[in-house]
């Protein structure tokens, strides 16, 4: 694996949480600087922004763009036009004509962007993927509940234009369903429910099916009380697998065959290095594709408003 | 061109107004039965379904289908693993998802798929995207205003989820805006007006850009009296192209170009022939995708109901 000298774009909890762990982790990759205005990390150089990272660090050869969504797309631009590969937070946009224009950009300067969705590097995923493969699916049962206040306190965007609402942790469960279900699945009917003081949904109830039929239902919701449940159940020709704890424990038939530590984001850089060493990249905007669809064919019904 | 063989799905208003004067313009073009379980066109074969038109018709090699919206992938999958070639009305679905599994199955059953966008068959717009090909767009102003009582009587369903309010329009314009601007543009920021009684846009105020920083503005209204407005308009490099009436009329800096009558759907059966002779498909997703990026990252206002 080639060494590489990262920098992080955005230092906010997600960074401190996840991505620094993640890179101690990663052999070759050296973190050089950070950019972000109000924000930086002990001992390590801090620039305002990207630009000035970039002038300062010539070495730097590869970033994560970490910063709120609607920032990602014109930072990103900016890192691939300078030759740098880039590691995209999920979701790797607000939209996805601005996604689609960052694969483009990445093609034509011949260097790796990385769209990632944390929860597919979870324990259980690639062995339940691997399961699911060669199978046919039936009856898919996902249920994504955890409290917002717990969760996500204080992050008042997430109620505002692209904050997705209770889409924001859905997604992990959708990158998940994406990549281990054996056929593409596709919407038929959504109920949002979205708070009165709110642009996006506190709940959400989905029905998906796939080409062949399968009754796929999904339940989201804000308003958990207690522990989360982040699970899915799927049955397949006479056997249940049951992906739970967030992807941590995959039972089959009530046999367990996984129950580990979530690990996510050293999977995650792992893959990215991989990309890079292979001149590659993977964006993969299904999860996302998935949520503009909710939003866009979705029933709305106004709920109470959500007081912190 | 070689000769093919036309079954229509679904008989609208759409296809007694456009689809049949198109088709019997299109050389070696034969209309042979149609499928709709509750309209039928005289003289011809008519059906329930589209398994019992295909069933009864095994010469049909081509399929339209120009059903409501959410009914199209269940009818276009079966036709196309009937190995048919097949037209989708525009919005070619009522998700992004769905589309993709369909783009998925053509080319499994190497058949050709059209997702037919019949306002970019306009008359000006090949001449507006070749004249643009090559510039550097400052400006656009996109103005489609229509009244919703006139264009749309009765048509309740483009209020509820997957009729897209006055993006049915919109979509329109944005078809030909993503054919003619020579660079991919996406969302900033949108308002989108709703109706108290509605799950749908009367009105929406949309700005994108470009990866080169264009200022691009549209206005979609369905409240407008009188005569629609259909209109864009582009500065480039110190010129103003305005394509107005719906694609009629060109002018570029105040010389007109082409100011002719409109005969899109002849256009749009010409390349679907074209597309069947040369074994290809044409699926872009892109006017679909904006709007979807639109309900995911707009701004939602109530406004009055809407009372027909």
């Amino acid at each position: 694996m080639s060494d590489f000298n990262l920098g992080l774009v955005g230092v906010g909890k997600i960074v401190r949480d996840q991505h620094l762990p993640a890179i101690a982790a990663t052999p070759n990759c050296q973190l050089i600087a950070t950019a972000d205005p109000y924000a930086s990390l002990p001992d390590l150089p801090a620039y305002q922004d990207l630009e000035a990272m970039l002038d300062a660090h010539p070495e730097i050869t590869t970033v994560s763009i970490c910063t709120p969504t609607h920032l990602r797309y014109s930072q990103a631009r900016a890192a691939l036009m300078r030759g740098k590969h880039v590691l995209l937070e999920k979701p790797p946009g607000a939209t996805l004509s601005e996604v689609e224009d960052l694969i483009a950009c990445a093609e034509k300067q011949g260097v790796s962007l990385f769209a990632a969705w944390h929860s597919r590097f979870a324990p259980g995923v690639a062995n339940a993927q691997q399961w699911l493969a060669e199978r046919k699916v039936q009856r898919v049962e996902i249920v994504w509940k955890e409290d917002v206040r717990v969760w996500h306190p204080g992050q008042a965007w997430i109620w505002e234009p692209g904050g997705m609402g209770v889409f924001d942790p859905g997604i992990n469960a959708l990158s998940i369903a994406t990549a281990i279900l054996p056929q593409p699945f596709f919407l038929q009917q959504a109920r949002l429910l979205v708070p009165s003081n709110a642009q996006t949904p506190i709940a959400a109830e989905l029905s998906f099916t796939d080409p062949e039929g399968a009754a796929i239902e999904a339940d989201f919701d804000f308003r958990q009380s207690g522990p989360p449940t982040w699970d899915m159940h799927i049955d397949s020709d006479g056997s249940r697998l049951s992906l739970t704890q967030g992807g941590c424990r995959l039972m089959i038939d009530d046999e367990l065959i996984i129950d580990a530590e979530e690990r996510e984001y050293q999977g995650l850089y792992a893959r990215f290095a991989e990309l890079i060493a292979n001149g590659r990249s993977e964006v993969d905007v299904a999860p996302l594709r998935q949520v503009a669809d909710a939003f866009l064919y979705g029933h709305r019904e106004t709920t109470d408003a959500f007081i912190e």
